[in-house]
């Protein structure tokens, strides 16, 4: 890639995570620049009108263009290599879970996790209070779904790293501080600790 | 494509309509098998093992094996078509806007639909009531979002129409089901106007 790549991001965020880790196993550079999310950093006028009309993190810079979406700004890192599966089935199954990612398991694992270790339990609203039991049993769910599917697979997709495994990875591996028992699934255990020995492998605190 | 397609699907749900749509502009045909999930009908034993272990529609079938997650079905039906970008930033770009549709859009403007069109606001529990105004207000802001980036553009990505295109008209064109004012985003009219008289459109009652 000719073009400078900058990640706008909040770095304690899975979602921001999913890019570094996306970019150390291509040996791609990131320059990094840091929002407080907690302060509204990505609600200004300048960042809505010049990064993301959403006021979201992360956003990709590319040049001068931007892709918001964790997931769409990994598959721009990664099209034409092998972390996106060649064959056209693995593909779209690789996206599947990717999908699966945003709709079952980030708004219920991430939402947690950001409302107990960062919000803090105390400064919850009503409204948010109430969503705790439904959220939970959500994310106990995806969690099983993943371990089901990891008893008898290595990866997600075939016997190799994808953009599925990084989509996942990055907030199951931070899951215990929304209070979800990782020990409950044995599998999802043992392929994050398959992920973390990869050669390249980044932690999320890197 | 050689393999038998068969679309495992809730014809009124959105979520499936985008595969019909995908299929239809693809001239592709596709089998369907109706399940009703105000019975459910997706949660049974025989459809978790064979079907979707997430108990959910729509699935996309292809021979044997099975694709869950709309957005992911109708990229596996567009792969190397003109449905999807050829060039790496507005393929991201594209995905981006699919990603937003199913964590921005579809549980606000579809789930409110839902709520009101066909659960029916009477049947609700009370955790779903408290959530009517967040989904409203955040429906609203999606469909912000969609009408200005369409303020100077005829579709989501370039001068075609694309996956992204197809996701997003889904609930949008239903919204009014769930109680959103379509009046209030003209540009997101006249795009659905458009989309509405490309030639091989289908309705989503077809």
């Amino acid at each position: 890639m000719t073009e400078k790549l900058i990640l706008h991001e909040y770095s304690a965020s899975g979602n921001c995570y999913k890019v570094r880790l996306t970019a150390a196993h291509l040996g791609l550079a990131l320059e990094r620049c840091e929002y407080d999310i907690l302060k509204g950093e990505t609600r200004t006028p300048e960042f809505l009108s010049r990064v993301n009309a959403n006021g979201r993190i992360p956003v990709l810079q590319i040049g001068d263009r931007f892709i918001p979406e964790s997931n769409a700004a990994c598959f721009y890192l990664a099209d034409g290599s092998g972390l996106i599966p060649a064959d056209r089935f693995d593909r779209a199954d690789m996206l599947r879970w990717m999908f699966f990612e945003q709709y079952n398991h980030e708004p219920n694992i991430a939402t947690m996790r950001f409302w107990l270790a960062y919000v803090g339990e105390a400064r919850l609203s009503e409204a948010q209070r109430a969503q705790i039991p439904a959220k939970r049993t959500a994310g106990e769910a995806a969690l099983k779904l993943m371990d089901e599917h990891l008893a008898d697979r290595r990866f997600f997709i075939g016997d190799h790293l994808s953009l599925a495994d990084v989509a996942l990875y990055a907030y199951t591996h931070v899951a215990d501080e929304g209070g979800f028992a990782l020990s409950d699934f044995p599998n999802v255990g043992e392929w994050m600790g398959r992920i973390a020995r990869l050669p390249r492998h980044v932690p999320m605190t890197a």
